[in-house]
């Protein structure tokens, strides 16, 4: 037996198993990657990690599984849910996550097969049921993956606490307490208000934290750094889940040229400027910036770049992450009848409304380009 | 110079004059006015009050004013402001309001001019310029009496803290680092996200405290109390910002009859129940649940009463609080122009929707009485 | 089953009998009594109830009886326990303590016998059991009433939490996780700095808080009021647990004379001023201030009346509250041999010597004879 | 002007002058040192770095000046003084130090002087005088570096908030407020329980966080393994405050042999065991433990190596950090004259003898060799 302390949630206890799983070089990893990549170049304090945010979640899957009234086994598998669903991060969480053409959680799954994870794990679970309850499917999936998670509520409550912004502040106790578990996991008709509050929290998580510009700009340099330390061959992206922040940073510094002058800029914050802005509002079809593509982008970067003279990949045009407010399946039960969240509230349905509100297409170039490129027809370009 | 230590914004430095307003009997008189009033039945640390509220509202108009760069005259103002808002609130605060056929501004109002507050602020202020402040009027009304005023930070926050629910925590720094001063106050567009959340803050906390369910069974009963104490001449309504919350419970309790059943059954718990419940949201008009007026009610209440065999006063129709969603008036400046706050945001255009989501008129009776009360038909009665 | 929610420590449910005995107008009446007396005419957010220390106690007391591994008929009577413990306070708290000849403590096991509440835990538990344990005894006893019980815990963090004084912050997890049962409650070695802090935030809160200067002027003011009021026979002594802080308040309101000119003082905040301070630490004997006696002191206060040509009443002689930091019995496991704290550790044996560092005798009058009084050789008086 | 948000004291504004202070690399860099070195292996959360800090300090420093009455220009010196006291500082903190024949301020001075930091403060202040005050000189060095400096009010607060150990809260405002300049910063009489509570809570946070046993082991490994890549020239430890985190870990991964096997050892938290630990307090001359010096440690280790058969590298002897308790230099202000806090506070004084309570000399090795290791005569080697 073992305690933790997490400076939220304060002492969590390990059984051996649960420490064995814990002292895995795949958990340990962990520990060398943040939580919100380089979100610490604003917000100085978030410098907060996967490691500690997986053992958050497991210390909220425990009491969601009391209040669930769990089994002993079941509670203990949504534990051991909680401690690997983010296990298959790449460095630097989700800004890596942009550049790959994979998803976390199916990386998760792969690791967890190949790794001694599914030695020790296949001892008292099948592997297959842990993997699926991560994707979030089965009927304690939606507490692990689901718009009311417990991934969710640590992250929100954990990025306001590091980031010192009060927008993420919810109340996990209430949303626990009203839970059911029916075939999927349901909330009662008391938790309405603190599911809204969430979801809420998520939104504006967004614009301040999560899709702040500056941290946008930023994630686009690194993203860009990083297809490069791809394509030239010095980190393997298929086993992007086997390196931590630190490596890929070095790595980088040791390369020369565009990556080397990347990496500087980072370390340096010296950061790209912003010289064109598309509200998505603006538009008459907003999801088109969505549907563009890798290829039409990387075309409209190089465009730029030749006509305005400006070295390839010092013209960055960034669109926003999809922001996914459109498709709330929450069930709420109403005396016995199950109807969906967003049919019950105006405000999670407003939410869908909202959710281009901030977002916006962004050009960004070095500082002594800027104003190269400032007088550019943008809009010519991106076609939209 | 003397130091004040909040709870919530920490030591505030107050000058002599300060001193003076806050050690007159007026203002010393808010140490025992409940904030929340009875709330304290329903969340147990409730118990703070109108005077702790009043010195945080004076610390964050403190906070306001350097961020406007107002003059050192203007600040002042301000911060008198801040602690002399809520000084006509009766016992009870909005609790006892809700007997009055007047509002806590204007008796804040009247008391300043008919005590020795008035002489104290016109060795420096302009009395009328005061009083016109804290109503809302002039350039700096809206930072006392607005949407996002701080009067309104101090309590969200305020109550959040006390009670133990989350919703009510906002980003108090970056609304006040946002707010400039035209002809008005305006919020800059960087803080409509903070605005949002703010006005979102106080719609949740709506339904979980400020009309809890248990709650507005509470002040249906003390209210009915009150109104006794009125018309008995027990308690004069004229001078009710003389009374503290002690004078009118052992006033009432120094009674016989109704009265005395009634703060006995509030000393000891014993709540009315609910006998029916009729949701806003299943009205084609629910404007006219606040149209009823106090005579209709007191006739449903009546007619209830005797049809069904209870004593007067022991069938309380309720009539929720209007929810006040639905006049935004915040004008935000978007590059120089003002374009009102909830033209500009779904999730606040939203609320108006939204208002009457959690809100229905209520009928409570004493758990004796519960099961003669049950079946009645209660919608002949209201008539809606 | 009910839920309560606590602002320090969240949700506690609460089984049916447990409610019962909460919802007694024994417990109930803790609501309307102050946990630290008049302190909130010092810290304006110290409002907080005794109340809401029981129901904070007894959430501790059951997180301890989690880790001792209690079975449940010991968690439960443990739970009890800590709701309890506090029944018999009079208004006030320990500011009636003082006057009256009896402690709180024994006031609760009469009231429990007394009362329903007799009735009610007699169905579960052994009454004598219960009476015992909140006195301290048997093997339980010191988790409700010793140096490190869960009673001191929550006051400490929930005193600091109403304040704003940052020093009552604990670390109770810790505290908590490092206690086993013997024949008693012992220390576990890892536990030692935890016991350390906590008894040093007491010690810190005393001066800061508990015998802050200002709360000192206003108990002593308070507690002769409340003695006239005992000698008038306007209040029962023998039946203080009775009475609520509203009843002390208003009945000292509706006296004339000295107790009506007391309570005015203390509701507008016109406090005596010290024109005496004798530090102990300036005695040979320090001890003997609190041997001095209540005839002593009411002979000193009349003849310096009388020779200073002051009213009666008006001249306080003010001994501090022993400063009980003198007698540790906390048994530290070392090894499997139990050792005392106080031998263990350096610091807590250093309180022995602090503990008389911040105490003085004073003494006070009003603001109208202290130049009267200021003259007087009050050494000579006192004698010691 | 700028605005940095610091997850513990709010927003900080940063004039032009200040933004391109910290806009240097030498200050970016300190993103990327972590605070409290390897210690996140401990306390997950504790993953924060010298440059929140810096801020932080700055921000405390902003304030001590404001409560000093500085005038403009010392309080923009003393801010410049809070964000610059740590720049010379070594990758992991103090853990570099040990391995270093200098201190983190001598490397603070150096650094400033040869970069260009130096030209950008010439602009406006004098370079000796803040490389004098940093270093704790003048009239304002106890400010930055002293007893009761922003520096460790600022560290106990945030190691504090990062690791959820509750001991380093301190009454920062209480602090602060009762400091005065007269020829050095002297504590005003009302702040000697605030400066007792925030020396003890230095105290507490040492065995539970900087000299907790498995930090103790991990600092050690890391130690020996930065000594290796200073003696293997891959890392030169003149120029160390040019490296960051990231730089050691990663050019340690790229070796063979000693080196490569740590910090595998390191990432995978196998950590080294303890076989041998002598307390403190079981020696007659304790301080002789601090008098053994490298060579002599180096001898033991080598000694124990060859006669237990094990390689060199692998057993470890740690002297445990000197617990500077001992010289308290705080003048106190008892009206008017300047007295010693260590002369006026039994419990500040009690600290000198409570010093070496936790200490302990240990020896660790590796998991396969404990077996080995565990009877050796550890103290015939130490000769102490």
């Amino acid at each position: 037996m073992k305690f933790i302390r997490d400076s939220l949630h304060g002492n969590l206890q390990l059984d051996d198993f649960e420490v064995r799983i814990v002292d895995t070089p795949q958990i340990q990893r962990l520990r060398r990657i943040k939580q919100l990549g380089f979100t610490y170049l604003v917000y100085p304090g978030a410098n907060h990690t996967r490691f500690e945010h997986s053992i958050g979640t497991m210390s909220l899957a425990s009491r969601l599984a009391d209040n669930l009234n769990l089994d002993e086994e079941n509670k203990e598998m949504l534990r051991i849910c909680g401690v690997l669903h983010d296990a298959g991060h790449g460095p630097f969480s989700h800004v890596s996550e942009g550049v790959l053409d994979t998803s976390h959680e199916k990386l998760t799954s792969k690791l967890i097969k190949e790794s001694q994870l599914s030695d020790i794990l296949s001892e008292r679970f099948n592997i297959h049921r842990i993997t699926e309850t991560i994707a979030g499917n089965g009927p304690l999936g939606s507490a692990i993956s689901g718009e009311l998670d417990v991934d969710r509520m640590d992250y929100l409550l954990r990025d306001s606490y590091y980031t010192g912004v009060a927008y993420g502040v919810i109340d996990v106790e209430r949303l626990i307490y009203n839970m059911e578990l029916h075939e999927n996991i349901v909330l009662r008709q008391k938790g309405v208000q603190a599911a809204e509050s969430m979801l809420l929290a998520r939104y504006f998580m967004y614009p301040s934290v999560y899709q702040h510009h500056t941290t946008r700009i930023i994630n686009s340099m690194f993203r860009k750094c990083l297809k490069n330390l791809f394509e030239t061959g010095k980190i393997d992206a298929r086993n992007i889940y086997q390196y931590d922040d630190l490596d890929i940073i070095t790595t980088a510094r040791a390369q020369t040229g565009y990556i080397k002058d990347m990496i500087n800029k980072l370390d340096n914050r010296e950061l790209f400027k912003t010289v064109f802005s598309l509200k998505l509002t603006e538009l008459e079809d907003p999801d088109a910036v969505f549907r563009l593509g890798n290829q039409k982008i990387k075309k409209i970067e190089k465009e730029l770049s030749e006509d305005m003279d400006i070295p390839e990949g010092y013209v960055l045009v960034d669109v926003p992450e999809y922001p996914s407010f459109d498709e709330m399946k929450t069930q709420v039960d109403v005396n016995g009848s199950f109807i969906n969240l967003s049919d019950l509230s105006t405000i999670v349905h407003a939410l869908k409304d909202a959710r281009f509100n901030y977002a916006d297409l962004c050009i960004y170039t070095s500082g002594k380009y800027v104003k190269k490129l400032s007088g550019a027809p943008f809009r010519d370009y991106i076609e939209l």
